[in-house]
């Protein structure tokens, strides 16, 4: 039974991946011109694969709170722009340095360190460019959408997504204190998949409650994203998991593992995990992809 | 006659740039918690000098289609804030790779070169979470904001700024066309003169044949105010301008100059300066610091 609702699942969200491609590509700029070689890296880096967990959660927040519009696309666009221009800079040679990504060569290596921070500066400002069409699809939603734009920049900044990376890569080869590893967790990965909902939540035209409430519930969602992250490179092998495991102990990382050893890491995902599904249950007009898409991704074991 | 007026124009523009000044401190995010690096390094790039172009030609285009409000402001931060983070990576060693502007050493030499990438990052993102902020002072303009956004975004982006130093990285040591010069002058300089006169002009208010009259004026600034750029490369003393002289020369690159000879080159500054000035002076309630303003600005000697 179980089994057979996740093969629903898994064909379900198959299907929404593709949708979300379909959108993404829409938006992306046509490449032409004399600047054309930075449309093709934007597209190679946007194109490259992934869950695109962050535009999917913003979609199913939206139906979930009664939106029926086009006006979320340009955000959901804007979302994973965003969460791309940071992977091309994160594996720039001055940050991660990683030359493979989902096993395709970074964005620098294939159109040079120079292009590759221009790519990702051309995203990060294309995301605002794509959520601002917004306005002109709904005029009368001017007061909302701007909302969805602050909502959208914040976490993305320094109060969010750039300052957990801040911390990230200035605390990088030396332990952290727990309190430190919880705000890199909640700004770096927790803080976009909160911007994620409450755009949707936003632009649907939930009242503030609500949107509170769903902000909440997607930070213990990140929270427990990043332990089962930790977990895993632990628990996981190379095979399954698609990269080196083992990786943060030989970079003398501090994880939750390392800090609540691997039956207190477990405990949290359960607890964290949990309370998202009960708030998010709790919330009127439910939505029960979601719930699932929250369970599985808390329980991945990739 | 003519220097009196233009000391007293100098006492003006000083008094308005500390004005601008002050703006940007207070735009500025306050330097704490976890992240404070990216905070410090954020100040220290756009607290580093220069004219203030931007901002203080936004502010003017305001007054003179008539605003009156505080809703500028976030806005001529904004600019700031977008100028500012484009010179933050210019610097960076994959790029120009430079040491010092403006005689002061630059944000990836003082912060290391992942803050630097990281804070051209932050300055970029929270340009946007800035400019939002104009909707909260005047929800009544929300439509207005909505435009100015989408201006600011477009020029800033792939259509503009980073369009032309996209063009400008890739063509480096080798000659260009005419058209391909004139193409990344017309983005790189000129689009982000364009955009806060427009910014200026939408804000306070004026119809959309003004706004095209002011963006065309200001393409015909930045222009004539490049083209001054690679005349004084030619014709000015290291001392008088404050870096290297006959650079271009040096690094074979394709100017002005080059294409049209220093003659040819004056007579292009002469031609787009007399045309930009007519035309903001058939503007009904043009503004006079604004006229001495552009003319100063193609008429520098340094």
């Amino acid at each position: 039974m179980r089994m057979e609702r996740r093969m629903n699942f898994k064909d379900e969200m198959e299907k929404k991946v593709t949708e979300i491609e379909a959108v993404l590509k829409a938006y992306l700029p046509k490449p032409e011109g004399y600047q054309q070689i930075i449309m093709d890296a934007m597209e190679y880096s946007v194109m490259a694969g992934g869950k695109r967990l962050r535009p999917m959660l913003m979609k199913e927040t939206y139906l979930m709170f009664g939106g029926t519009g086009k006006v979320i696309e340009p955000f959901m666009a804007a979302m994973e722009m965003i969460h791309t221009y940071s992977l091309v800079h994160d594996d720039l040679p001055a940050m991660d340095n990683d030359e493979y990504r989902r096993g395709r060569k970074t964005t620098h290596i294939v159109y040079g360190e120079d292009m590759g921070i221009l790519a990702g500066d051309a995203l990060l400002n294309f995301a605002f460019e794509t959520a601002v069409k917004a306005f002109e699809m709904e005029p009368e939603s001017s007061l909302r959408i701007g909302k969805a734009l602050r909502v959208l920049s914040e976490k993305s900044g320094i109060y969010g997504m750039i300052g957990g990376q801040v911390v990230d890569v200035k605390e990088t080869g030396h332990p952290v204190s727990g309190e430190m590893l919880e705000f890199i967790y909640e700004l770096k990965t927790g803080a976009l998949i909160e911007a994620s909902v409450m755009v949707g939540a936003i632009l649907a035209g939930a009242d503030d409650a609500q949107v509170s409430e769903m902000e909440q519930i997607a930070s213990r969602v990140g929270l427990a994203f990043q332990i089962q992250d930790d977990i895993l490179d632990v628990t996981s092998s190379a095979e399954v998991l698609g990269k080196p495991i083992h990786s943060d102990e030989k970079n003398a990382k501090t994880t939750y593992v390392t800090w609540k050893g691997l039956e207190g890491a477990k405990h949290e995902v359960e607890e964290h995990s949990k309370e998202a599904i009960d708030r998010l249950h709790g919330l009127s007009g439910s939505n029960p992809y979601l719930e699932t898409l929250l369970e599985e991704l808390i329980h991945r074991e990739k």
